[in-house]
């Protein structure tokens, strides 16, 4: 970013949402998952920022990423020194512009920060439900987001939005309900988690199964698997970031490395690995990891009609698809590929490449560019 | 490779080395290591094949990488089922030529097949070292290899060759003893680790250490830290391979997944890891795991006299230096970077770009390109 694009962005996108609250929404209709099995009744924790026009046709449902959460905007308290995981993009005059629009976020099913997911109580045994918990697929997930947004009286969403995992949640909406969702925005992801991704999060699930305190996924959350969780979310780091981002930030430095304590961590990017892996096991559930790493190696939209264009026969939304290109996770050719797909069916699509340095991640991160696409997409 | 490639291969390279032995080579004179500490004595595990001539001109070393060791070509007996690893370059008639050359490849000082390591007994204690081995360098390595050299009666090396820590070697060997090696050739290598290669060695070790059987490297031989080696080894060889090779061999091949059987390991791809973790487990030390990782880590040219070009001002070797399309481990940036520095101060060297899917292991596969370039560069 240059210094005048950063003057625009400040002139432009000065507000903020403020104190935020989160709400929960008790379904006691059942629900059957795509892979068997299902849950009696579910919570689904989730948060909202401004508000729903008489229509109800100003809502947008912003989906989470694998280890993301409900809250995407905002703060909860006045001392609160983060905000929402998506600040820079929901708020007042920004990007996704709460002035306008009724912007939504929910905790998705299997998740652990509000939403039942398996260490919450299954109400039957009262005891919680581990690894009893149903196979969680993505279309799962966004049938409960349907219920929630069924009971929040909205009948089509403006536009479902979210990148990495957030992004296989839009795409899936604009297919399995596509007459609930007018614009679809999906960044940073594929049609179909490929082999290697599937074999990172194989040697992550891994560390945390074999580690002894997982005990087939019956710890107690007073002690919880953090060792092997912990290098689950290293190595899958390093995943979200690239080369030459990491070589930016942090190169070689490193303290003075003597013989004695060789295998001390001395370079600044292992302390930073080991730093991430310790906030996460503070923050985050083994066995939500278990089962969303497994939701996004199931995701492979092709299986429904054998092809991509299959999958996307009746989709009406209008879709954006946004790729990085320095993301070797979900890298830029897997993001035009969806919308290739798309267009070789004459639907409307469109997809645009950012240049960036910063791997996956990059969409969570400041962009005015993203921002302007995302704000001439609402408008078009 | 096409069709008309294999068919010249096989006219033109035929020959096998056979049934081969190790030698062992115990040095008594003491050695000091770069960081402090060093050995009274120590053996090293080596094999040659071809025979030395009489003006001892026409000795090749080979150099191997992190996870390989001394046994580069041939078998061991009649029913061996599997060559040495470099079987495919080493032999009558392939491009490092046993009919013309004598072939030297030694398992790397801190190893753990044969060469003196951290699970080899201290004499001065009648234990093992575990981590009270000095800490190892490839600079080390390389003074340790040079030990051997000059035992074996060879003033000078025809050439060294390796890939990966192999080329660090190769590298090492043409700044450390300018006047004792005629051409160096690094195939998939790099002047300097950088931040994302050290991070991946940083996850791999941290899996090691936190294994409660490792004990601080003090683990019986008969119950290693099997877990943490084999999480590492499985990770890291997907930095071995590249996502359009995975994506050629597994793709999302499958059985069919149950909802019951979750994260049973159900994708080929998560099979054909396991498979690689567990075998490695069976032949690699964790402690000489942690040594060699290190020992990539510090690896930096750079450090001596403050540039590439400075390092290699005394350089006398003809340098070729090889790298591979698909390599994101040591990409070919990295590779092209070490001869363009030598070239900017007037050495002889050339960069060589091979078009391949097969990611950082692309060295160690059957390349007609790779054995015509290495043919040549011994001809020229």
């Amino acid at each position: 970013m240059n210094n005048s694009d950063d003057i625009i962005y400040r002139e432009k996108y000065g507000g903020e949402v403020g104190i935020v609250n989160y709400s929960d929404f008790f379904c006691d209709a059942p629900i059957g998952f795509k892979l068997g099995g299902g849950l009696d009744s579910f919570n689904v924790r989730y948060e909202t920022y401004g508000r729903l026009n008489e229509e109800k046709s100003n809502a947008i449902l912003v989906c989470h990423a694998l280890t993301g959460d409900h809250h995407c905007a905002g703060i909860y308290d006045i001392n609160d020194r983060k905000a929402g995981w998506w600040n820079n993009i929901v708020g007042p005059e920004k990007p996704l512009d709460t002035n306008k629009f009724f912007v939504i976020c929910a905790n998705c099913i299997g998740g652990c920060r509000g939403t039942t997911g398996p260490s919450s109580i299954n109400p039957k045994t009262g005891e919680r439900y581990n690894l009893s918990f149903p196979a969680v697929t993505m279309q799962d997930i966004v049938a409960v987001q349907e219920r929630l947004i069924t009971h929040l009286g909205i009948q089509k969403l403006a536009l479902v939005i979210g990148g990495s995992m957030g992004g296989m949640q839009a795409l899936q909406w604009a297919i399995d309900f596509p007459d609930r969702v007018g614009r679809v925005c999906a960044l940073a992801t594929t049609s179909h988690q490929n082999a290697q991704a599937i074999a990172f999060n194989e040697v992550g699930r891994s560390a945390i199964m074999q580690d002894p305190v997982w005990n087939e996924g019956n710890y107690k959350l007073e002690r919880v698997p953090s060792v092997g969780l912990s290098i689950a979310r290293m190595m899958a780091h390093i995943t979200y970031l690239s080369d030459k981002g990491l070589e930016g930030k942090f190169g070689r430095e490193h303290k003075s490395i003597s013989g004695a304590e060789i295998f001390k961590p001395s370079f600044e990017i292992e302390s930073y690995l080991h730093h991430q892996g310790q906030s996460f096991v503070n923050r985050f559930d083994a066995n939500t990891y278990l089962y969303f790493t497994r939701a996004l190696d199931l995701f492979d939209l092709r299986l429904r009609g054998g092809s991509l264009e299959a999958a996307f026969k009746n989709v009406s939304a209008r879709v954006l698809v946004v790729g990085f290109t320095s993301d070797w996770l979900f890298p830029p050719e897997q993001n035009r590929e969806i919308v290739k797909a798309l267009l070789r069916i004459r639907k409307t699509a469109s997809y645009a490449e950012i240049q960036s340095d910063l791997g996956h991640d990059s969409f969570l991160i400041h962009s005015p560019k993203l921002y302007s696409l995302v704000e001439h997409f609402l408008d078009d």
